[in-house]
């Protein structure tokens, strides 16, 4: 059966890249997750739009189903091949395609990484503001299917936002060009928003034009330690009424500990429960003015203020190298949102449950308190099996999702559902809701081979 | 049967609010294209979103159509009613639900005007930014529905960057709370922006929570007059690299003529091809640097900058009194976008087609060249019937969409498509969009009862 798919793909498309060796079969079919065992049928590299059609083509001709992959960074087995699929992977499409000036956007095939695209708009005195740790590896295609956050999400907005036109192959392997760059277009449904965070379940995304923008004015960037959850939520508004933020993240001492131990520099001395990496547009003396208001008030008990690029690199560290230094943790991974004031109510409720259900088990707090979204990471003892681990964490986080339902919060913030929130849809998204999600399912990808198990 | 419908709705809602008498079936069946002989069923007015869900339920169980139904201030009629459908009018659900000053979010019935929605921003010190001329009586429903743009765009985006949640009830009558007030959301697709300009045909918006900011820094208002369109796109291309731009809006000596017999007062002395008026966050100093420069450059024939608010909102009147000024013209509009840097390319084209075309016509041109969006008004001879009049345009239209279409724009960049546009969707959507389009509809409408013969 595997033998005859292959030998009818590689005799239909002669020219493709394949690749079928078990270790690229691992490679390609696992990604940041590492939960389920790789078990692709092939996979396939295409050079260009018209390669991929026409491997979508012939998975619809002949129903294989396809996983669209770009650089596996996904944190929610989105990209996770095990049961036969054929994986697409994007990887060798990686070039811009066009730069224009009047327009101020960049037109790159999909899967280019983040970082390129930084640096391809930073080759014209513009960014592309998007970024997050993974920028290195992930590709814009695989960002614009989950709806990629980061943080600059407070001054610049998701993915979403920066999105201009899509070039993208439906279940079909229709080719679809999707609002084509324009800025105003009020002509039909806008299926490219549709598109965005789909997880690869209603189309490849092929190219992408990004809308760019000037880079921001010069900035600085700040340490602050923190006694409390409450005052953290009081330096936010504090700071953001009286600064012009670019980026506002809070870590714990937890994890402060993991991302020393993993050779980050401590730049704070003494134990605080909470700090927080700020950026602002650099105005010095208001920038004293509030944090010295914070430390009268009481809610920041330390702070430094970084004095080179190196030192601010160093600062931020802290907060960047959190995710990787978990990573051998094997940390089972939460990314809620709430509103923002929704945040206080949640945060006590949720604090006494996860005291009581992991009362053995580090727990790591992180994430974007600006845009109501938190990383809950609880890491595995290594007492436990995997398997054991990952059914009582399943276990809390059903009480987790409730509690986010009641205070009208989502099981996932920026990550996307694929296979790990899969369970818990249903506490942020409603019957009917996904009723009509499967419904747009079917209309795009009606033998149901994009990404098939993934979000639904 | 118009009788037997009635008495089913009435006996099945005795407390809603319906309207049958002639001038109020006139009144609420139109909108403003005025093109269309208004022939509803009756007009019904729920007070609330339960009343609203079971006029939705009776249409679906006993097969009427519906027209949601805003402020009629559409320019492509899409809230006409000429086919015997039931309208579904918001007007009675105006009233503001919530404020939260963390979240920075304002929740409103869909029914409110935009300029009660800006009220409500300004009496907490921040605005919702989406604005335009028809702000007293066009409602944020509408305005929802058709993504409205308007005079701020370049800064602000269109209203599809300020819609946090919509409650939405699609045509089984079932009830959607889409995205909740949240600013990260990867929890599956996302219906709300599917909704987002959809025209009344996917669902009836019943109440919005919209995104607040911050007041833009004091602003200066200047008027320029200026010798031809490739002077204009040199001056936006200046202004915009060198200004912090609020708005960026032209028309011509012909619309300026138009404005002033309306009783707008004139600015500038001598007779000029093309006008912009312009404001930007206050820096004289640049502003006149930049002044300058475009006067070197010939680009720049004359200009004024206000010197007071009464000053600041007699040239905005020049720009914002066009629309009205023509209305009794009957204008045949056209509501055009292309990218920025396709316009020059496409002017040139499009010039000479309609100078071929309409020699003995009135063409109004205007719009929000910083977006790429241009108004294209063409006035009826008071010789012509109207409907040879518009049987003429439509040929020329036509020509129009195929030249757009050569050049990649759309045929409405923020009016909709409604009944105006619809001939002309192919010339913007192809064949493989507009039958994904279809499906959607059939998964959020399966009777097609919301609003059809619209859009498609
Ligand atoms: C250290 C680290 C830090 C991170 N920080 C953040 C953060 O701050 N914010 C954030 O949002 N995420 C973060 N992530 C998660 C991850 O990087 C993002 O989800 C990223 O957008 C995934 O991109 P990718 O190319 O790796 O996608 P993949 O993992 O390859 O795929 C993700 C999903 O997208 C689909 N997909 C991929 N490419 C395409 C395509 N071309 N067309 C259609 N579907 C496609 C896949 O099928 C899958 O469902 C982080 C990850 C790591 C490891
Ligand atoms: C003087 C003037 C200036 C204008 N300037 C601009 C401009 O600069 N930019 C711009 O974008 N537009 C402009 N317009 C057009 C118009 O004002 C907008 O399209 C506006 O958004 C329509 O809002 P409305 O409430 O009047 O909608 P309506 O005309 O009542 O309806 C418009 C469409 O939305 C649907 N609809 C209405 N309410 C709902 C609801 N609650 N749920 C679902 N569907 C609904 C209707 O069925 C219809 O298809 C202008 C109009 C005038 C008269």
């Amino acid at each position: 059966m595997t033998a005859a798919r292959l030998a009818s793909l590689a005799s239909q498309l002669p020219a493709l890249r394949l690749l079928t060796d078990p270790s690229d079969l691992e490679h390609y079919g696992r990604d940041w997750t590492r939960r389920w065992t790789p078990a692709p049928l092939a996979i396939a590299l295409p050079a260009s739009v018209e390669e991929a059609q026409a491997v979508v083509r012939w998975a619809y001709e002949n129903d294989v189903a396809l996983v669209p992959s770009g650089g596996r960074t996904g944190l929610s087995g989105g990209a996770v091949a095990a049961h036969g699929e054929l994986v697409l992977s994007l990887e060798r499409m990686n070039k811009v395609l066009a730069f224009d000036a009047v327009d101020r956007t960049l037109t790159v095939q999909a899967g280019m990484t983040l970082q390129a695209v930084h640096d391809a708009a930073g080759q014209h005195g513009l960014i592309y503001p998007v970024d997050f740790a993974a920028r290195g590896s992930c590709a814009i295609g695989g960002n614009i299917a989950t709806n990629a956050g980061g943080i600059r999400v407070i001054r610049y907005g998701n993915t979403r936002e920066w999105i201009a036109g899509l070039t993208v192959i439906n279940g079909k392997g229709e080719l679809l060009h999707l609002n084509r760059g324009l800025i105003k277009n009020s002509s039909g449904y806008d299926l490219r928003h549709l598109i965005i965070g789909s997880e690869g379940t209603l189309g490849v995304v092929v190219e992408a034009t990004l809308k760019l923008t000037d880079p921001p004015a010069p900035s600085q960037v700040m340490l602050l330690a923190l006694p409390d959850m409450t005052a953290l939520m009081h330096v936010f508004a504090l700071f953001r009424a009286r600064l012009s933020l670019q980026a506002f993240e809070f870590f714990t001492d937890v994890a402060l500990r993991h991302v020393l131990a993993h050779g980050a520099q401590r730049a704070i001395d003494g134990d605080h429960p909470y700090y927080v990496v700020t950026e602002f547009d650099a105005d010095e003396e208001a920038a004293l003015a509030v944090f010295e208001q914070g430390m009268e008030q009481g809610w920041i008990h330390d702070g430094v203020m970084a004095q080179s690029d190196a030192q601010a690199a160093a600062l931020w560290r802290l907060r960047e190298g959190i995710t990787e230094s978990l990573a051998s943790h094997k940390p089972y991974k939460n990314d809620i949102s709430l509103r923002i004031s929704a945040l206080p109510g949640f945060l006590a409720e949720i604090q006494a449950l996860l005291g009581e259900e992991y009362p053995n088990m580090d727990v790591v707090w992180f994430g974007h308190i600006g845009d109501g979204n938190l990383h809950i990471n609880v890491l595995k003892p290594a007492t436990l099996s995997d398997a054991d681990f990952i059914a009582q964490c399943d276990v809390v986080t059903k009480h987790l999702a409730q509690t986010l339902q009641q205070h009208g919060g989502s099981i996932s913030a920026e990550h996307g559902i694929g296979l790990v929130k899969k369970p818990y849809l249903e506490s942020t998204r409603t019957a009917e809701e996904i009723a009509l999600m499967r419904g747009v399912k079917q209309v795009f990808d009606p033998k149901g081979l994009l990404n098939p198990g993934k979000v639904f």
